[in-house]
């Protein structure tokens, strides 16, 4: 393979509900009441914490019996620090993420030393936190205005 | 306010179908049969988009009012470089998007300057956007394992 282009969009519904689509499937978003939302869903922040822990969990699946390692569970549980003072433009702090801290929860019965091998390399093959450790390019590609 | 936490999991279900769950929310994600899985909804870099595209729209939503801009419609239409080949390492190139590209639709008849400053200042408060284009020190917090 080379460089494959993937695709969403997030819809605007009332308040702070966001459709968001891909390829036919879809989820929608929110922000709680003290982040000005309706609370209907998880919010973006939360959202893309889970998406890092799916992320791992499907590197851990692809990779686990090149290791030798049978799962019988895994499951990621992610926690980061964010000040939502930047997102309410309150203070000069950055607006995302400055740490996120993420604890594996395996059961298996392999051998020790395969499980420690594959624990350490799940995180050098993960998409979504090589986007989040190294800096992505955004771009504003366009605005389509209509009246 | 000040530095809060935010947290999520992500649980592997059978194949490559992850359960995400934050504050009793959940959305499911999975892989295409290209990459390994059983394509029963959007993957995890495309969910990472879409809550680009979310947060995008959340900002939007919340400072309309501020730049006296109207927003009878706002969607996001989001895509993004990633070679796969680094998730399967085939090749030693990056795991996640080295670009991503965005593109606003907003349908309002607010005045074309007000439109313009609020389209500008979108783009930096994004908590998702920051957490992209700026680095997030991740860190595996601990491995819990159970036999």
């Amino acid at each position: 393979m080379a460089v494959e282009q993937f695709q969403a969009t997030a819809h605007l519904q009332s308040g702070t509900l966001v459709k968001v689509r891909s390829r036919g499937f879809e989820f929608t978003l929110d922000e709680p009441a003290e982040l000005g939302g309706t609370d209907t869903a998880m919010n973006p922040v939360e959202a893309l914490l889970g998406a890092l822990g799916a992320c791992q969990a499907i590197v851990a699946s692809a990779y686990a019996k090149k290791f030798k390692v049978q799962l019988d569970d895994f499951w990621v549980e992610l926690e980061g620090d964010l000040d939502p003072d930047g997102f309410m433009n309150k203070a000069d702090v950055r607006c995302g993420y400055s740490a996120i801290r993420y604890t594996y929860h395996i059961k298996s019965e392999s051998a020790q030393a395969d499980i420690d091998a594959f624990i350490a390399f799940i995180g050098t093959k993960c998409p979504v936190g090589d986007s989040l450790m190294q800096p992505v390019a955004l771009q504003l590609a366009g605005v389509v205005h209509e009246k």
